[in-house]
């Protein structure tokens, strides 16, 4: 493992993230908060000293990053980036508990968007936070949605000679690839691709009456598919015009960026000959209607009304973004049960959404379909198909391994939550597929109305755990988490 | 397709039927139940002239089958078994509706004792059925235990030159096997050891004061890992010494069949040598003692009884019986995510057993850690090793494959479920579960005092459906459910 490396990749971050800080800062700044502007200053101070000491310390020798590497400084990065991240939060003492401040820090980076804000007599409200820190919490989203390391990849050129390595870990999605040869580049195009769709989202939201900060902390939201509102009553505050907005948005961030950038380029018909795009919006259209008819042949809303709520929640969900204009644990058990299982999906690999990914679960829907004909023709040789290539055996592999890992974690974050006398069964079991989904709100107690700031400490450090586990597609943290990783012959 | 030949297979299956009806029929005239002797009477009448029929008309020329014949026969035998078998509940007027008949008989074939029975103003109580009744009920789990075309391949010698596909597709677990060379002596072996261990259990049961009525009823419910309790109370009302002969079989009946041929022979070594049965054991172990720790804890028992009640609940979930001694939907949080937990496991391969089988969750972890150690070294070549023996690649894909459509189906069934206005998730999920699963109860309104009553058709419907795949291991029923299966260019 080349340790210095690593070491000293983690201290490049830690400076980019003071610099960050300075974002809040300003925010802080123009709304006169004393005690936000002295918290984001302490924090600035702490990741530039992280950052130099890092980069002093370790000198490294080669720039030569393994597939390893590649995992460890990934996973690494983020826990450093969210330690760091939750010090404002509580040097303010807008979020005193560490812990608290850790949990929703997590939750913004990696763009899942359930908070421990609002929970009566144990966590203080989403208003109380003020300007400064309502940014910086969704703030993390948009860093969190494309990436950090990406991020470095696209302003550092060659940081490694095998680079890829970082890419593959922090990318989610079954299939891995780079737009253009250069690595650099891919990495400048897609963080250009999301730059050019939030601006054009604080836009319409602007137009539309929002103010500027408002803008551009929903968009941020929206951008990384995060969920973070900066009010407790999510954004059924917000008027029908943005909500509609909103949900357009939200659609655009879940579809897989490639495609923006074919698009680009005047192949408009790759995002029609694309399966995955199909396919996602086909389960917007399934799962919206399907809540439409619910809620008005159940009386709840008239049909008008009906569209727009249950369109945004379709979108919401299967993003992963966990915005909600309505209190949909209220709803229907149809609707609440369609809300379930789109708990699971996630938006298009290469897009910022979390969850298992639609490419993902259609290769291993098609691996079926080959193993059920060789049942039936054992001698008949298949491949699997996707986007018009031929899958090859090693991500058909990975990707049923992927499938199994991810329902084992879910099941032991569920167990681990049940000794917390917080949530009952319906409340820990979508805890647990919100989070490692990184999607925010479940059913129960989580729904949104309600919040994590009950769930005991020991519950909200496997939460975030979890959220981590998700965004980072599992094995970064595995690894890290695996003993033998740090055993000294491996060094 | 020969068709002709599974025509008269199931035709031989009906002929045997109404032999079975016979035992029923028995204890109606012992106990004097004028309706049931008329409705077996019925029964075997109808299922006679069935037999008789399919197998004048169907004369096959040739005994060959395929496959695909294999899957598609024992799927129509379990569902021609069910239909009829479901017939003299309807006919005595002890269960009226023939959907709900249907529902109670698929469910004890299935092995699972999922019962609609009780639910006030819906169905009628258990007690309403009589003993001729209650006899047929849990004698549907004692044939459905070893599968009714593994007891037709002891009796009848060469069925066919190929039965091996028939004994594929019914007897559960990822690998399968013949313990000798011949097929007919292996299903003879396999017969043998389960008639043996369940007279041992109605000696058992017997010596500790139940009626040979009891002894044998509870005898079927537990060795067919079913569930069915003649009262509606379960085995609460059970005498202490009752209940821990119960959990010992349970869990003699979860254990592979193999291992106590293997045993007879005096290859007692192998017993030790068996990863799935020491795995099976610790399963067993962990959640009993969590379970007493938890119930103690919370005061709800005393340390005897929660020893007791925990183990006893534990054996019966993990084994997919699914009997219960107290209605742990009461029981404290964490003892009720262990028990959702449980719903998935069950026994070993070539038990009895329901459930996703402990050998398809051993290979699909140890796939997994493979996979782990390839991202690491990619050029590290591992085989998956399972009992001593590598484990083929066939087997590993199928083995993943599996594990992605029983997650599917699952997700469809509840998503079914969803349309239904009976259940909260809870409910359904865990109905979807334990029917897939054939465990029987769940959480919810489906508990140990619960029951399926309450759903609607559509969903008594789906629900056999469910128990039926579970049984069957999904490609059976899969098969009879693809329209291509019936195209006239197969036949």
């Amino acid at each position: 493992m080349n340790r210095k490396m690593v070491a000293f990749i983690i201290g490049r971050i830690a400076v980019i993230e003071a610099f960050l800080f300075l974002f809040p800062l300003t925010v802080s700044i123009i709304h006169n908060e004393q005690k936000s502007i002295f918290a984001f200053l302490i924090s600035i101070a702490v990741a530039m000293t992280l950052g130099i000491l890092l980069s002093l310390v370790f000198k490294p020798k080669s720039k030569v990053i393994s597939a390893k590497d590649g995992f460890i400084l990934v996973a690494l990065c983020w826990v450093m980036l969210s330690l760091v991240g939750a010090v404002p939060f509580t040097v303010s003492g807008t979020i005193p508990n560490y812990v608290d401040a850790f949990f929703e820090t997590v939750s913004g980076f990696t763009t899942t968007g359930a908070s421990i804000l609002g929970a009566q007599g144990i966590t203080p409200s989403v208003e109380s936070l003020g300007y400064g820190m309502l940014f910086w919490r969704s703030f993390t989203h948009w860093i969190g949605g494309m990436g950090i390391l990406v991020f470095i990849m696209a302003i550092i050129p060659s940081v490694s000679d095998r680079s890829i390595y970082i890419l593959r870990a922090e990318v989610p999605g079954p299939i891995k690839g780079k737009l253009v040869p250069k690595i650099t580049d891919t990495a400048k195009i897609l963080y250009i691709i999301y730059i050019v769709i939030t601006l054009l989202e604080v836009v319409f939201l602007f137009c539309g009456g929002m103010t500027v900060f408002e803008s551009l902390v929903y968009a941020f939201g929206t951008a990384g598919t995060g969920g973070f509102a900066p009010t407790s009553a999510g954004l059924s505050v917000v008027s029908p015009y943005h909500q509609i907005v909103i949900t357009v948005f939200m659609m655009l961030f879940g579809v897989n960026f490639n495609l923006y950038y074919l698009a680009v380029l005047g192949k408009i018909k790759a995002l029609f000959k694309s399966r995955e795009l199909w396919c996602f919006i086909s389960i917007f259209a399934v799962s919206s209607t399907i809540m439409t008819l619910n809620l008005v042949m159940e009386n709840i809303y008239g049909i008008a009304d009906a569209i727009r709520l249950s369109t945004f929640q379709s979108a919401a969900i299967v993003t992963t973004t966990g915005y909600s204009t309505a209190d949909f644990v209220q709803w229907p058990m149809l609707s609440q049960s369609i809300i379930f299982i789109l708990l699971f999906i996630g938006g298009c690999a290469g897009s910022t959404a979390g969850g298992l990914k639609i490419s993902r679960i259609m290769i291993l829907i098609k691996t079926v379909r080959r193993e059920l004909n060789k049942l039936l023709h054992p001698r008949a040789v298949k491949n699997v198909q996707f986007e018009g290539k031929e899958v090859d055996e090693a991500t058909i592999k990975s990707t049923s391994s992927y499938f199994v890992l991810y329902m084992l974690l879910i099941i032991v974050t569920f167990l681990l939550l049940s000794f917390d006398k917080f949530g009952d069964l319906q409340t820990n079991l979508t805890a647990s597929i919100s989070c490692f989904n990184n999607v925010g709100p479940g059913l129960g107690l989580i729904g949104p109305t309600g919040n994590y700031g009950g769930f005991s400490v020991l519950s909200k450090l496997v939460l975030s755990l979890a959220m981590l586990f998700g965004r980072l597609e599992i094995y970064p943290i595995l690894f890290i988490l695996t003993p033998s990783t740090w055993s000294k012959r491996h060094f």
